[in-house]
């Protein structure tokens, strides 16, 4: 394993010290392999030793059936199960056992993540499981650069770490310390392609599959399964059949010879993922076939080997005329799969993001998530951040999606989004990952991909918690200075960072606003005309869309109840959410008390100072981390305000302009 | 001379059959050339003859120094002067006598374009001399594709007909027929690359020199020279000095140098054409220095060779916070170059769009035009359809053209435009041809490139009456069909098109609200919170910009009496440009009686009205015209028509949202 320099490549929460604790300790470690090497490197660094386990020993990482373990390991009781592990601190010895080597792995980040906590009173035996199998990050890279979309789809972090100029990069370092990083946040799935398969990135599935099993060669050490994004349309466009029909045997057989070479070459595949019959992307609708024929080919091809196909319900009409008033962007998916609930292969995923339109910063749960018991379903979030900065806003995303997941679709009594995914398919996000030095382009926004793998491995934790595991890990104080101004500083700035983006943009749920096409920056109108079904409604009167059953396109009536009825009445509805189910007039009071222009004009005014108030938090931690990283950060705060200030101005004067209503505070607007 | 096969590249206004008259008779040309291939060419195919000037004949061509010349000629009185020619027919002999190549190759079209009647009753002398000895396309061509203009920036009709890939072009064919079609509508000078010089294109004025004289060679023989757009910051990017400021010795020596071996390698070559401190071009802002001090040195550096420079005044900040109210780009290059007139070189020439914006389908004429008696002043169109429906939608210019070239900006008694322009630096349009087999995309917009070429001859033709040119020139009847419906349905569909066009796009002058980017389509708020100034700031009460100087930005200020009082007040101010100059209520009263937003759904749904007929008009057409081309005008009608109903709809609806005023005659508002 090669760490990438220290001054080329940041090393995100995997600095050297945060190894300390291990290093400069007698560690016990069973077998060979990515375990044995981590602690060896940290033991050369700290003074450290692998040790038999007959002498002394401090720590014990081993897999379970390992011999011989020593004696203090055999008083540890419990099973881990896959990919889990049993952490103990017994008799002045810290024990980790794991029934594989991906537990082990997962057994040791445990314990660096603890540091010397890790090695003080004794506790009980704990028994560490993920929720779910799969824990899956997604990249939408390509391998040819896209005209309009570069490297990297949605990417604000540089090149792609796979895929350079047309081909696969000559030096895979970065991969492997991206599994690294990746697995010690409890990751253990990728898929390394964009789902938009254009024509040179399709041949990763056929004569460029050996790219495909170099990436897999790098990742595997960390216990992480590669899959691909594949083109519907493959076997014509690669096998020059006639068709591919989803029920046409000669496709079947395509596909299912296609897999077989697959695994053939890469034994631990993980399966595909696919964006059919979707902006433009073939599916089976050609062919007057359902999604769930179209999943099944691919699960049916994949079965014999163990692997699994995700199936994006991210499927509307992006054509739609902004005249016709029927047709409602946000009731597509439930339209299209609830009725297929049922007929999808165990081995088939339906990957669902979490708001019926795409990735806002404000969407009420997709209704989706409650309609489909009897699919596997995966919740899809979106951890590059898209509408949300593109990584030159702090936006800690976590706790939008800890509301998501604690979100109950039948009510206070029943089930959360949580369990829905854990008990299908799991958590599935987009990643924020590029050549960038710091991986993420801004620093801080490593940790949202931190957190991703963090609630994947368990949707419960605290999102504030897993901040202080990201900070005490990626700013391991060097020298002898407080760690607490730091750490109060980064709560400060990004604990609230998701809430303050939403005050200065779209305001209470209506969604979208950007700028057409690269979606950075405010544009009220700039979606308004067009055929993507992303619209406000926005007159002289009033603002908001109308998706009651009552006056509007119906979307109330996919939720089940309370929900339908809550979202059904404007009373009722969540003020967050009110424009997204509600045209009401700007005079329309919310529960606190305040109109709805006046909420507009109150929270873009406080949106941008609270920016301001984290730009000067900043500029007070100069010093006190890395000059490098603090420049960074400071540049991209004054990005942030700049772009705060401009989405204030233009969202305030488009709504004064329309509605006539004065700032009762009167501040000004333009 | 090679013409294009016919069913490869169309043959414009210059078809074989456009030469059946001259080339059935007994023609007298003097010396070789141009003039006498032509003919021969047009004998060869009707059976006519180049005969000697003892014998009978019908047609005498000849430079009156020519000896011998036909008995005929020496009745015919007349000095040509440069460029001329005179025109007779006498004794049943129609003669052209020219004292240079050009003004004979300049008669021999105009006898093509009189046709048999050119060979009819006797016809005393007529002198026709240009207006302006520079009649100037320019093209914005890049060599290198660039990665979002592509290789022609605004460019609607395909690739570049004389770069390709980032070079030149193997084949010239088309070059030298874009001559022969230059030269026969009056066309003497073309600039072949972009005036926003990139990288790859600074080369040609050095290095890659020789593929403009390449170019050269191909359109010399049409008397056309040709000219190069050029970076003012080539002293720096291709000779290494440390400065581009035009007061160094060292600079202003390497342009005397660098133009010293253009002219050896190109003698007859025309001079620069510059875009400098513009839209991100480097110019002499950076050495504090004015924009005549910068012409003032290329023009020095041409003035031994005969050059000329052509200095653009699109000079303006493009980075404008639209939340600055006291900034106008209107004003933006009367304030840059009014106070320097009478500061310019001779052979200096201020290129002055025609409006003070850009290119826009309605705008006053530029203060500008006014405001330098001592400078030479080029007026420039804009051939190419940017704005005005991007040769997907007809739209006949001149009309436009004519306007302007008539306006009088000192008012009735006083001089027009094309007096200012015929004065000086004559007319200079931005081509919009490229590798399309009918060179401008929509065949109908070829009428604008052809009646273009004969304004910059003779700004006071009238546009119907080069429509009927234009038409008898392309539309030669082949078969015995009556020629009346097609000259008549062409006429209906393309004499008011200009006026259809801006009655479903922006309304009374306001201009703008198109997509961002590529300019087509509309996007009402598209450019309206962006650093470009084009603002038209509708609010719930009105819409407009108010430029007076009594409570705008006065830039009514910049015109002479009577404009400045006329523009000035809301009752006066032409209802074209009302929204250009004032900020009105929607309630406001026309001077035809109709309110402001009753005239915007008035004329939204008038204009798409027009576009329907016309594209029924056309459809009767089937069989009168070449299939392949009718079937071309079809389809790009169909579209003309799509988008002026979308312009139509989101127009209306943007208003009628704003404004809560619904159209008086309730017609559908979405």
């Amino acid at each position: 394993m090669t760490t990438p320099p220290a001054h080329d490549v940041h090393a995100a929460w995997l600095p050297p010290e945060a190894f300390r604790a291990i290093g400069s300790r007698r560690v016990f470690v069973s077998g060979s392999g990515t375990v044995r090497d981590e602690v060896a490197q940290a033991c050369a660094q700290y003074g450290g030793s692998v040790v038999s386990g007959e002498g002394p020993v401090d720590l014990v990482l081993a897999v379970s059936t390992a011999e011989p373990l020593p004696a203090v390991a055999q008083a540890v009781q419990g099973t881990a199960g896959e990919d889990g592990f049993v952490f103990a601190r017994h008799d002045g010895v810290t024990v980790v056992l794991a029934d594989d080597p991906a537990g082990l792995l997962y057994g040791l980040f445990h314990v660096v993540r603890l540091g010397e906590s890790a090695f003080g009173a004794a506790r009980p035996a704990e028994l560490h499981r993920p929720a779910t199998r799969r824990r899956m990050v997604d990249h939408w890279d390509n391998v040819d650069v896209h005209p309009v979309m570069g490297q990297v789809e949605r990417g604000y972090s540089g090149g792609s770490i796979f895929w350079r100029d047309g081909g696969l990069r000559d030096d895979l370092t970065r991969v492997r310390a991206y599994g690294r990083l990746l697995a010690a946040s409890g990751i253990n799935a990728i898929s390394v392609n964009n789902v938009n398969v254009h024509a040179t990135e399709a041949h990763l599935l056929t004569d460029r599959l050996g790219d495909v099993a170099a990436i897999a060669d790098e990742l595997r050490p960390y216990g992480i399964r590669v899959h691909l994004s594949v083109n519907f349309a493959s076997p014509i466009a690669l096998g020059g059949l006639p068709s591919a029909d989803p029920l046409d045997e000669g496709v079947r057989e395509w596909w299912a010879r296609a897999t077989e070479r697959v695994y053939e070459t890469i034994p631990d595949f993980g399966g595909y993922v696919v964006k059919a019959d979707s902006e433009g992307q073939p599916g089976p609708f050609a062919y007057e076939r359902t999604h769930a024929d179209g999943a099944n080919m691919l699960a049916d091809a994949l079965a014999p080997f163990g692997g699994v196909v995700h199936w994006r319900a991210f499927v509307y009409n992006h054509r739609q005329d902004w005249r016709d008033r029927s047709t409602d962007r946000a009731r597509a998916a439930h339209d299209h799969f609830a009725p297929l609930d049922g007929r999808f292969r165990d081995n088939a995923i339906l990957q669902v993001k979490y708001g019926p339109m795409d990735f806002q910063t404000r969407e009420p749960v997709s209704p989706v998530i409650a309609a489909m018991p009897g699919t596997s379903l995966a919740v899809e979030l979106q951890v590059t951040q898209e509408y949300t900065g593109q990584q030159r806003h702090v936006c800690y995303l976590p706790p939008q999606w800890s509301e998501i997941l604690a979100f109950r679709p039948w009510g206070p009594g029943g089930r959360a989004v949580a369990d829905v995914a854990t008990g299908g398919g799991g958590l599935v996000a987009v990643s924020n990952v590029g050549d960038d030095p710091y991986w993420t382009g801004h620093p801080l926004a490593q940790a949202n991909l931190y957190a991703f793998g963090r609630l994947a491995w368990d949707p419960r934790l605290d999102p504030a918690a897993i901040l202080d595991e990201w900070i005490d890990l990626t700013f391991v104080p060097v020298t002898n200075v407080d760690p607490g101004p730091l750490r109060r500083t980064l709560h400060a700035m990004m604990d609230g960072s998701w809430r303050t983006y939403e005050r200065y943009t779209a305001p209470l749920g209506v969604g979208f606003m950007v700028r057409p096409g690269h979606h950075y920056g405010p544009d009220v109108d700039g979606y308004e005309y067009t055929p993507w079904g992303t619209y406000h409604f926005a007159d002289r009167d009033g603002v908001g869309v109308d998706r009651t059953r009552a006056s509007g396109t119906g979307f109330t009536g996919q939720y089940p109840q309370p929900w339908s009825e809550v979202y059904e009445s404007p009373e009722q509805c969540p003020d967050e959410l009110l424009l997204f189910f509600h045209h009401v007039p700007y005079e329309h009071v919310l529960h606190d008390g305040t109109t709805v222009i006046q909420h507009i004009y109150d929270t873009h005014f406080a949106g941008v100072e609270e920016v301001a108030e984290a730009r000067l938090s900043w500029e007070k931690l100069a010093g006190a981390v890395d000059p490098a990283l603090h420049d960074r950060v400071r540049e991209l705060l004054d990005e942030q305000l700049r772009c705060a200030e401009e989405w204030r101005d233009q969202v305030n004067t488009y709504f004064f302009r329309k509605s006539g209503v004065p700032d009762a505070r009167g501040r000004r607007i333009h």
